[in-house]
């Protein structure tokens, strides 16, 4: 029914995640009401980003240079390394302006149901540079979850001989939440991991 | 802080209604997700679909060719005109696949609060083509609204002199709705426009 570019663009929108058939009609429909510096601009942005970004040779956060910007960084503090599980996090961590540290960027989570085992998540080479870089604190920054849980603890293991403190995240209530909508795995941490009020 | 062709990306994302930073910056990185190819067919699909889609010559449906797919269809009824202030109403209409009849698209409805008159929604091509293609019944499938009601009577008008059966949709409340949150203006046109039980 649609004009066939129409369905094209369409079809281009769902390769997003959470993008389905009504929103990918409606966001193809606007970008026919854009100016054609505007198209020709977002095109040059999608051939670009594809083309100029990957990932830091060292801690592999998406950047444009060898290195990315944090690795590049002398300032930072290079005794404390923080694992995520995906790039963005870097940057959502970075918003905060309160860690100084390293990063290090893997691929994922261990997640064993799924198929995703600690070779497909890039640990060897988080390995290797704990070896090389001599940090006095690891934290583990991963969702709190299995999985989040599993690569903690599969690390920890590995790195049990080395004199390194291994943090992880504090789980409980966030701020704000009602408290009846906590689920009850939030609250049994909450309760586990609670501090004295000093 | 992110790279400049992610961030390039990101104010791309935000040219489309509806998008803000958060969901810009989803999409971004998710761009960078796809396989080549994908973000070259992307990019191709924004240029093409800016470069090939025009309005019809007759109805202003969007379309490749010079007459739509409803304009260059035989089989439609030529004596009743259906007329919609965005061209995405057509493809609603005809995903009903119950209208015959022919369209035409405004660009807009009548709104002089925001600047919006008449000769700004493309009024004289319609009037024209009523006069030239003598149709039997006009229906204004306008969104109820100040506007929609504003641009029917001032369409009706001028049309007053014909002899034309000209409709609008039935305005009510919404099949499933709950009651209570049924708005007084709807609840109040659909007691207005109350049917007998046959």
């Amino acid at each position: 029914m649609y004009p066939d570019s129409i369905k094209s663009l369409i079809e281009c929108f769902k390769f997003l995640p959470g993008i389905g058939e009504k929103t990918a009609e409606r966001l193809a429909f606007s970008v026919l009401e854009l100016e054609e510096e505007q198209t020709t601009f977002f095109a040059d942005s999608i051939q670009e980003v594809k083309s100029k970004i990957h990932k830091c040779k060292n801690c592999n956060t998406l950047t444009e240079d060898e290195l990315c910007f944090i690795c590049n960084d002398d300032s930072r503090n290079r005794d404390i390394l923080c694992v995520v599980e995906d790039t963005k996090n870097v940057f959502l961590f970075e918003r905060l302006g309160m860690y100084h540290g390293m990063y290090h960027v893997l691929d994922g989570l261990i997640n064993p149901l799924e198929g995703i085992n600690p070779e497909d998540i890039g640990l060897d080479q988080l390995i290797e540079r704990i070896h090389k870089e001599k940090f006095q604190e690891i934290i583990f920054a991963f969702k709190p979850s299995i999985e989040g849980e599993t690569t903690a603890l599969y690390i920890k293991k590995i790195l049990e001989d080395m004199d390194i403190t291994i943090t992880r995240l504090a789980s409980g209530v966030p701020i704000g939440a009602d408290m009846e909508y906590v689920d009850s795995l939030t609250l049994e941490r909450a309760l586990n991991d609670r501090k004295e009020i000093e």
